[in-house]
């Protein structure tokens, strides 16, 4: 499956800060075909450094999608039965509009002149998309990480347009620790020299903070357990008698190609995003955002993910059955930590096939 | 009580590497009285960023000790009963010869050009110190995390000189998640332009990259729970609208804050000896290292320790066990995290005074 990324624009998009964008681009690709009905659709959000090509092989670059192994024909999402949309999120820089795209004000890159988004604003373009197309309820949203935090956002904003929302490996809110981690990286983008306030396009960019952030990340998406079968204590076999430990070098390497791909502007937007989004800013119960919703739940989450770990999504299951609501939440086993929601194909494929086939039947 | 840091000098010290420093001074503080048989001293060994001042008021800066909490006149170490040591170490930035102490073959700092160190020489050197005070065994040595390492080296290389041995909320190894972490910290340094390969001392240092590192750092010691305790998700009150979360404007404090006081070369040194360090790296099981020791052993951890998780722990108790040592071992209920060993006084105290009278009993 050879897919290739479109753009949609459109004139403007008012933001949560009070600030509008004018006019807002939205990359996307869509893999299966859209039904007479359009009942079949699904939206698939991607985390924090994913972009709109999910599945397929893609047309410019030769390479698989980030879900690659979850979408296609007979994979969980069944682009033979469903149509899929994936779109890259606002504040983004895979097509998107964001900090490195062109301010039509100014001519030049917005820089530090873009202005803060939040999941809900992300959340508002994306359904911006799914209007265009004619489409007023999707089958489903569905996600891992802030793909999560994007499917939940769908249901409480847009209740009536959602069948089925699945938050994988997620949260309602950023504990401290998560923000912890999400700041570390924002400050090591922010010591770099090179990066000027934000306002780095003309001139080298803050490559080496870019890395150092990227590298805790990595960590924070494997678990203890995985490291140690992934690297252990192994050594570079070098000539060099103060050898390496391989993961070390593994670091460093994903690290310095993450350079080549992201944004420093665009992981503190994003990042910044995650940290602020609250499902319960507002103060009362959290089940009381989903007072009235008639979606149906499927909340995954896994062993091993530190990160993201399993109480959260309970207290997201919590909220939703204190509502009465139609959830299911499954706590699969993994040593993937946060990475399983990428890598654990097999269980989730079984379990989300079920769950989109019967809520299709029930449309 | 007013303390005060003595340095001693030694003529030469033999490195693992193959180098020698010559000279090499020990910044080192004590309290207490040694007893007319030498019998009754105890080395406390300090974890990554401490020094020797542990315990009393520093007549230099009028602060208090890492560990004054269980240091002292009817403390868990009871400074009326021993004769407390604490020194910094080899490769440290408080005292002890280290990167930023001058060569004396060139008149200039040694940077670039300080040799790589070991826990084993960082024991070597103390037991220079404990040797020129005519002390031939030592009631105990103790030290949590890196102070925990060394406690176990002491055991391995000094058997003979040690009565008991408290290596607390520490590990034989380091974990590739372990070294991992302090190779992004030793990244977020290298990458800092004021770097110059850790040749900076006339100039100015690489401060930037060294609070980053640290606050990366703070994050492992601290847990899920206790930063949820202290921060949650509360914001500073600013007039800006965009106001910054408290764990936000706490990780760039302490991290600010540490530059002051501590040197990126020593960061990177002394990270590397921790990571090299593997009690059992010439292969053969853990426990052979242990042979003929007499050394009694409390071995301690924390339940929400998950930079040095307890497994770690129970595998060097597993180790000694099966080598029929005299072993306690004691999983503590804490929500401190890492952090617990030096905020967690109370039960500490219960169960290091216990052991220290029954070794001393028993000489």
């Amino acid at each position: 499956m050879i897919v290739t990324t479109h753009t949609a624009r459109f004139d403007s998009l008012e933001l949560d800060c009070g600030r509008a964008l004018e006019p807002v681009d939205i990359a996307y690709q869509t893999y299966g075909e859209l039904n007479r009905e359009k009942s079949n659709a699904i939206l698939i959000l991607h985390a924090f450094s994913g972009d709109a090509h999910a599945a397929g092989i893609s047309e410019q670059t030769g390479k698989p999608g980030w879900w690659d192994n979850m979408i296609g024909a007979g994979k969980a999402f069944d682009t033979n039965r469903y149509f899929m949309i994936s779109s890259n999120v606002l504040g983004g820089c895979s097509g998107t509009t964001g900090p490195s795209s062109i301010d039509p004000r100014s001519g030049h890159p917005y820089g530090s002149k873009f202005p803060p988004v939040s999941i809900r604003d992300i959340v508002r373009l994306q359904k911006k998309l799914t209007d265009s197309m004619g489409i007023e309820k999707l089958l489903a949203v569905a996600g891992g990480s802030m793909g999560g935090m994007q499917a939940l956002e769908w249901a409480v904003s847009y209740p009536q347009s959602v069948a089925a929302a699945m938050p994988i490996a997620t949260t309602h809110r950023h504990s401290a620790q998560q923000i912890a981690f999400n700041e570390v990286g924002r400050q090591a983008i922010v010591a770099d020299p090179d990066f000027h306030r934000g306002d780095y396009y003309d001139a080298k960019h803050p490559e080496r903070g870019l890395a150092v952030a990227r590298m805790i990340g990595h960590i924070t998406y494997m678990s203890d357990d995985s490291m140690r079968e992934k690297f252990g204590r192994r050594r570079l076999k070098l000539a060099d008698e103060d050898s390496m430990f391989e993961v070390e070098s593994y670091l460093r390497y994903r690290g310095g190609q993450f350079v080549s791909r992201f944004d420093a502007n665009s992981y503190i937007v994003i990042t910044r995003a995650m940290d602020t989004f609250d499902l319960n800013a507002g103060g009362g119960p959290l089940e009381a955002r989903f007072d009235g919703s008639g979606t149906r739940f499927l909340v995954l989450s896994f062993t091993s993910d530190w990160l993201y770990p399993s109480y959260q999504s309970q207290e997201i299951v919590r909220a939703l059955r204190s509502r009465n609501l139609d959830v299911a939440y499954v706590e699969l086993e993994s040593n993937y930590g946060h990475d399983a929601f990428l890598v654990e194909a097999g269980e989730q494929t079984a379990l989300i096939k079920g769950f989109l086939e019967k809520t299709f039947q029930r449309l």
